[in-house]
């Protein structure tokens, strides 16, 4: 995904973040001890996921947003690093045979095929809970810092059971009756665009971005998360696997609504068109520099994975 | 469980927190719009468990050595919520089919019996998220406390890959091999010590304890926690499934290594005794006053549930 230059250089120094972080937190920098075997297991199985290729939406969001508001960027690469071990976390809870049952992500097997349905909802534990861990230490080593606490609740609002877990329990059981636009746009608000916003949010906290621009921005990422998932499912109908790296056709195969069976193809493009004038509308209104997030918006609608 | 009196009024008036805490960051408050069945799912799944009658040891650790070192009482409260829902999130998740799969837990069906495994995962991941927003909430809610990021981080580091999520999966993995006593000593630390030690240790935080209380504290509940397993092997051979709300012979039946049958019955109750001693040894070492953790010792020994 290159969409900001500077962008990418960061994003490919939070692999080696990551590395950095899960092995540390695992203890994996410790003097053997009788516990290594366990401490290897976790640390490979979260690291895997983590490092498996993934488009690092929301790290970009969050760390676009912090320089825009000249925030501390290291500060705001260990929140980079929580937001995308949330989302990694989400799509190994997604991926088990109990909820969509998917054996291929981002062109490899699922956590669970590689280490069990056990060790798989594991290191999701573990991701959610390293998140705030590193937030929280973060938090303590930078204390001068009073809204750094707000940058950390909006993104813990939004995975939990009123955001990202919501918007699954919504999936799992509207799906069993009829959906209609109003609660596929719901299950979509809930389950992908509250995350993007917090990165959005969280990322202008760790700068200097006033009230209003928060409010905005929340405006934006709202329809931000709307338009991924809209295009999420059209690749489900029309996407190549072999770039997709995931099966497609996952949708009707689990019957699930999506817009273009709900509303048809031409309708849904007309629909993705809507969303890029109304964010490009608020954008506009943004005190930052327009060009990333202008760019962000072509990107996503026109994306092919 | 009755240690001390004033605690168990505490206990009580926590049932009434859960609901409430998990009602309002559901959003069961809100107005009525289409979202309410998803809500009401996981609201619902969280709270069965969380109020399915258990011990309440974490919360009430953690609420006496707050109320020993003269801590705020309300933040404890809202810290005892949180300890509780993560022991109640490792519970749910460690009864699924492919972990323990258990059916009964504290005399009642488990949750993934009652809501599927697809709610029980996401509610399990939603107790653990609510206990960072819980905690995160009261943290910006009383921004001169420097030290609740402290108790905070310490609740999170027990509770995560390098603490009981590591102890879930060295259970799993070391079991499948030849275990001995240090190995189960290790399982035991991370699986059941962390989280109890975190209990205390961040009750202290959150009132005036010195840094060589803490590190007592810490020993402390190391042997605590596992005093508290040991007891658990032992009543999962003679205990009364009546009393525990539990099956026995689980671990017998899931061929699991146990004080019991690795060094036998008579030698695990030397084990028990030479705990105690060496936990009340230390506790003579605290400013505080010794009564509680001097009957607490003697209930876990002693406890026939």
């Amino acid at each position: 995904m290159r969409v900001s230059s500077g962008v990418s250089e960061k994003l490919a120094h939070l692999e080696v973040l990551f590395d950095e972080k899960v092995k540390s937190y695992c203890g994996l920098s410790d003097v053997e001890d009788c516990s290594t075997p366990a401490r290897k297991i976790i640390a490979e199985s979260m690291l895997y996921s983590l490092n498996a290729g993934g488009k690092r939406l929301r790290p970009m969001l969050l760390l676009e947003m912090a320089k825009a508001y000249h925030g501390n960027m290291d500060i705001a690469m260990n929140f980079a690093c929580a937001i995308e071990m949330i989302h990694t976390y989400s799509l190994i809870h997604d991926d088990l045979p109990c909820m969509d049952d998917d054996d291929l992500r981002r062109g490899k097997p699922t956590n669970h095929i590689v280490y069990g349905e056990d060790i798989a909802i594991l290191a999701g534990d573990g991701l959610l809970n390293l998140s705030s861990e590193l937030m929280m230490d973060t938090l303590i080593e930078n204390n001068t810092s009073v809204r750094l606490p707000f940058a950390m609740r909006e993104i813990l609002n939004a995975s939990g059971s009123s955001g990202m877990i919501l918007g699954q329990v919504a999936d799992i059981k509207y799906h069993e009756a009829a959906v209609d636009v109003e609660r596929l746009d719901f299950i979509n608000h809930y389950k992908t665009g509250k995350l993007i916003t917090s990165a959005l949010v969280s990322g202008a906290y760790l700068g200097d971005a006033s009230d209003d621009e928060i409010i905005l921005l929340r405006e934006i990422g709202k329809e931000i998360g709307l338009l991924f998932q809209i295009v999420d499912d059209v690749l489900d109908v029309v996407g190549d696997p072999g770039k997709l790296g995931k099966r497609t056709q996952i949708d009707s195969r689990n019957d699930k609504t999506t817009y273009p069976n709900l509303i048809g193809m031409e309708r849904t493009s007309e629909t993705i068109e809507h969303i890029k004038a109304n964010i490009l509308k608020k954008v506009e209104k943004l005190s930052i520099d327009h060009t990333f997030l202008v760019s962000l918006v072509d990107f996503l609608a026109e994306r092919e994975y």
